[in-house]
């Protein structure tokens, strides 16, 4: 199961903490559209080397154009190009920036699936 | 029918002026979810009333409310809690601005719908 799937099934008091991990600068439209691709990179990596970020940023930009191809919804489709404005607005002088901010999100979230996991094991103990 | 959805019936050539009407100032997804309360209200009226326009706003963000306890995908709560969070940010201290930007849009739309009538017509007579 993907991280993203894992997420989605927490309480909403966890889930409000995730809330908090996306705006503007990761939208979590992108997030949940490319979950698989996006949790198969390593965004660790690319957050300390302008090379690898500049690949992640370039390959993130043409799986967010291919989606686009697929998409046939009016809404769907405007809110895709204005997230491809807004990342190369943001990202395409500073393609690190982008890896730093996916690579805290994974990680955060990463933090919140272990807090519910240690509440979950600790109910059962008791 | 709504005029939103006789805006969806438009060819790409036309969908993409409308494209460019919607953005954070008045987010599409409100213009839809919304549609047919949007287009029973008054905005030319509240654009020139700021005692109208203070109505109106705070109606629309009862409307918000209203469809965000109604929603359960986190996805689509987490992106009406932003709009809601941009609209206030933007307009509470001046609503009239608000309804100035809905009024503007809705009459462009209706520009952009006739121009695409009057297209039709003629391809008719030719």
């Amino acid at each position: 199961m993907s991280q993203w799937k894992q997420i989605q099934q927490l309480e909403m008091r966890l889930l409000e903490q995730v809330d908090y991990l996306y705006d503007d600068n990761f939208p979590m439209d992108i997030r949940q559209g490319l979950a698989n691709w996006i949790e198969a990179q390593d965004w660790d990596t690319a957050a300390d080397e302008d090379s690898a970020a500049a690949v992640l940023f370039f390959s993130l930009l043409s799986q967010l154009e291919a989606a686009l191809s697929r998409e046939h919804n009016f809404l769907q489709r405007h809110n895709m190009k204005i997230i491809q404005q807004q990342l190369q607005g943001k990202y395409a002088n500073n393609p690190a920036a982008m890896a730093r901010v996916i690579s805290n999100c994974l990680n955060e979230e990463r933090r919140i699936l272990s807090t519910a996991c240690m509440q979950q094991q600790k109910s059962l103990q008791n």
